[in-house]
């Protein structure tokens, strides 16, 4: 890195984020994520936690092979098997990073039982391992704020003598303040023998509401790294969000000169799959991303920004990506409108893809007369949903509620073979998946249920996103119908089909007790 | 204030907060939130901008009326027709607040075309005015961080010689840097005469997701006044959160040696009510309110916690008031048992409205076996709805929906009179809403539509929040029941009987052009 002023954006979506309760991602997604993340010009794709389970390490290793620009790391604790296992994955990036971490505050410590002089040799012996293997190496001193500051210098020293490329030191518990965040570097980058030869980095939580600036500041004291997450997807109150940082830089260059490589203009759309496929949606008044984010309704604002869109404007919407909602296709369009359209979206695809999505676009325009941007953002939230090499297919439905009760006839296929069952129920939604628990037996527990209009309007498709639980296994399943109740069972019997896939890959309780770890 | 450390606690929930599109509150909402606040150790409350409208100006008067500790502030323009329509209703306070702002920036200045002279006469002359009325009296520079520092200045020391005790620095776009922030007061309170004398204010907009960070920043150079407002409710991005601002102070102590008088244990409880009553949801992953904010779930971190609690928690669920979900209530609890539970969640109520919710517990308690905290919360939310004095009731519904097609039957009362109507549509929340038009016809539009369920499980209730908007007006219904499309039907008609109030209260276009104002 030749700029003193670049700032790299290390995007931890794919571990920090899907590590959250809830938020797990599919490998299809993962790559499709990535790609986008690539493409928007992220410099480092944090894509997994190698050892933590088969999928990780598939993800990570499919991540790495078809990476284009961006660095593709792995995650891994401070010991030989972690390392290698990630080595493994990154490898046939073209550019690989292994990321090793260890607990160095006196809590941490106390949970490894490693005395301040065994961790150093632990730390050491690591990080030279790591660099045997892999040119770039990022060591992570985790719950680093809390750590002693003496101690702090030491372990940071350790690391780079090992040869550590990147320090990171992150706020595990989103617990630091601005000053406090710039002054832990600053100390660093005096205090620290070859401390100018490396990066660092500043990895922020967010449960005090802080991580932006938190992070912001630990750049204005020398670091030129920020890990973060789109939407600050991540655990608890979540990550530095992405599209915070990236923005406050653009808006604020004459307080804070630096640049990022990111092309802004791709965040709205990366944004909104976030929100779908991790099943967290985004709040109206999220800074940058929200609904109501660049909304001006009250009477003297709206004066103002008639008179001069810089009286409260500080960003356009077009530079995030957002264009004005229009009528986008109708059920005259044909195929090639409808590929340049989801082109236009981000949503580059194959010809099988194209003709699934199709059909299914073609169904949506017979009963809606206007399909807006929105509508096709959410055929493709979807488009792996119900399709015939599904083991759960929804073929039939009819459910009839109101003041009288509630009962569903629901007609599926379960492995080829077609069953069918009516079952009353407290409201539509139970009845339904009453049926579908009789047709299909389940332990799975529906943990949220959710439902958004995408447009406005009485006609519009609803989404539903639905979170199950089996055995420690948690996902999301979501669809998109005018008809909300059918758009449920859809949704419903989605998370069973990855429910299923998932108990055929990993271990029961593969999210609550895997070795999964939050910096 | 004797105490330098006190740091006041200003809510603007009521102003700022309810001036986002579709955040809109009724009457008894805003009175019930006024008293939450007020309970809860707000310092000062701004119930809101008594000019804008006849509802604004009698919200204002009833919750200054029954204010208990709380100052009750009202906001104003730079003129004495706004300033004594505020003091109009705010006066009845035990301890009322006249609060006027003019915008001096540039940009603003350009916009109400008055030189740098004029503009400080006007500052003189109103600050002055509302002095005479009321002794305390706040003065807001609006897009402060834009304005001249030199000029700043000036208008400070103006506004603080005609009498003004409070001074507020507002972020009005949302776009400083907590430095900037806190160099900003810092140089008020060195250069300023007279600024040692008053307390200055610090007011935040998030849309760089810095709110919180700079407004904290503010108070360590000086500010002694935090305006904020629950889940950080607001225009675009929204106002500093109280619920962060609050916690980081306390959860800092050590860096920012502060005190605020706010009993945190009842900020869950508020943050519940006011997104249940703006339709604001908050995301899952808010700071300090969010559903997986306490949430730890990793397996490293799950270790951690279970050995050392402070490994990975800097704050309890407790702190904040979350207690454990537990079985609340079943059939057979009796009214004493309801009302003490009721009282338990933060609400106390008078017999009649007490009897109103024990028919809809019931009711419940019929159809669901177990009754949650949740369940309750959810009752109380639309215990206004749908009640037999209601314009609009709906009596009866039946509706067929799946893969077939969608139809509503519907019996509603108007205005007395039953009336009945069966429709087809694109989906069985469109066929309804069809019905519903039917029987009474209307302009209004479904801006927003979204459904929660209440509690884990098939069988929970669903909440629906439904945003509309007529001729300007926008207006949010919300219903729970355990069936989804009934519960559609009743938040649907709960928003067309709000509709029909606020017209009769309301010129046309009061929500998008009235003289509202965003500081």
């Amino acid at each position: 890195m030749t700029d003193p002023q670049r700032v790299l954006i290390f995007d931890t979506t794919l571990r920090d984020g899907e590590q959250s309760p809830g938020a797990t991602m599919t490998h299809d997604e993962k790559l499709e994520i990535a790609q986008l993340l690539d493409e928007m010009g992220v410099d480092i794709i944090e894509a997994g936690f190698p050892i933590a389970s088969e999928g990780d390490f598939e993800a990570v290793s499919d991540i790495a092979k078809r990476s284009k620009n961006s660095v593709i790391c792995g995650l891994s604790r401070a010991n030989y098997k972690d390392i290698d296992r990630c080595w493994e994955a990154v490898k046939l990036a073209a550019r690989p990073r292994i990321h090793t971490f260890i607990g160095t505050s006196p809590l941490h410590r106390g949970i490894t039982n490693l005395g301040q002089d065994e961790m150093i040799e632990r730390i050491a012996d690591t990080v030279t391992h790591a660099r045997n293997l892999c040119e770039d190496v990022q060591w992570s001193a985790m719950d680093a704020i809390r750590t002693e500051r003496d101690y702090l210098c030491r372990v940071v020293e350790t690391a780079i003598k090992a040869g550590a490329t990147t320090i990171n030191i992150p706020d595990t518990v989103g617990y630091t303040l601005p000053e406090e965040s710039a002054d832990i570097i600053r100390m660093l980058l005096e205090k620290v023998p070859g401390a100018d030869e490396v990066i660092f980095a500043t990895h922020c939580h967010n449960d005090l509401g802080m991580a932006t600036a938190n992070a912001l500041a630990a750049v204005s004291a020398g670091a030129r790294q920020i890990e973060c997450t789109i939407n600050g997807l991540g655990e608890r109150a979540g990550n530095t969000a992405l599209e915070e940082v990236v923005m406050a830089i653009k808006v604020r260059r004459d307080l804070m000169p630096f640049e990022t490589r990111i092309d802004t203009t791709k965040i709205m759309n990366l944004s909104r799959r976030v929100a779908q496929v991790s099943g967290f949606p985004v709040q109206f008044n999220k800074a940058i991303v929200g609904k109501n984010a660049f909304l001006h309704e009250s009477g003297i604002h709206q004066d103002g920004v008639l008179k001069n869109v810089e009286t409260f404007e500080i960003m356009r919407p077009a530079d995030i990506g957002i264009t004005e909602t229009n009528i986008a296709m109708g059920k005259h369009s044909g195929r090639a409108a409808l590929r340049s359209k989801l082109a236009d979206l981000g949503f580059e695809m194959a010809d099988n893809q194209l003709n699934d999505v199709f059909v299914r676009f073609k169904a949506l325009a017979d009963r809606k007369k206007e399909i807006y941007d929105e509508d096709l953002i959410a055929l493709m939230a979807d488009s792996a949903a119900n399709t015939d090499t599904d083991y759960l297919q929804v073929k039939w439905l009819r459910v009839v509620c109101g003041s009288d009760g509630q009962e569903a006839e629901l007609k599926m296929v379960v492995d080829g073979v077609e069953k069918s069952a009516k079952c009353s129920g407290d409201g539509p939604v139970d009845a339904c998946f009453k049926a579908v628990k009789q047709i299909y037996p389940t332990e799975a527990k529906l943990k949220l249920y959710q439902v958004h209009a995408v447009t406005e309007g009485t006609d519009a498709q609803a989404t539903v996103s639905v979170r199950m639980e089996e055995a420690g296994r948690i996902v999301t399943g979501s669809a998109s119908d005018t008809d909300t109740i059918l758009a449920s069972v859809k949704a419903y019997v989605g998370a069973l089909n990855r429910l299923r896939v998932r108990s055929q890959k990993t271990a029961p309780d593969a999210d609550l007790k895997s070795v999964s770890y939050k910096l």
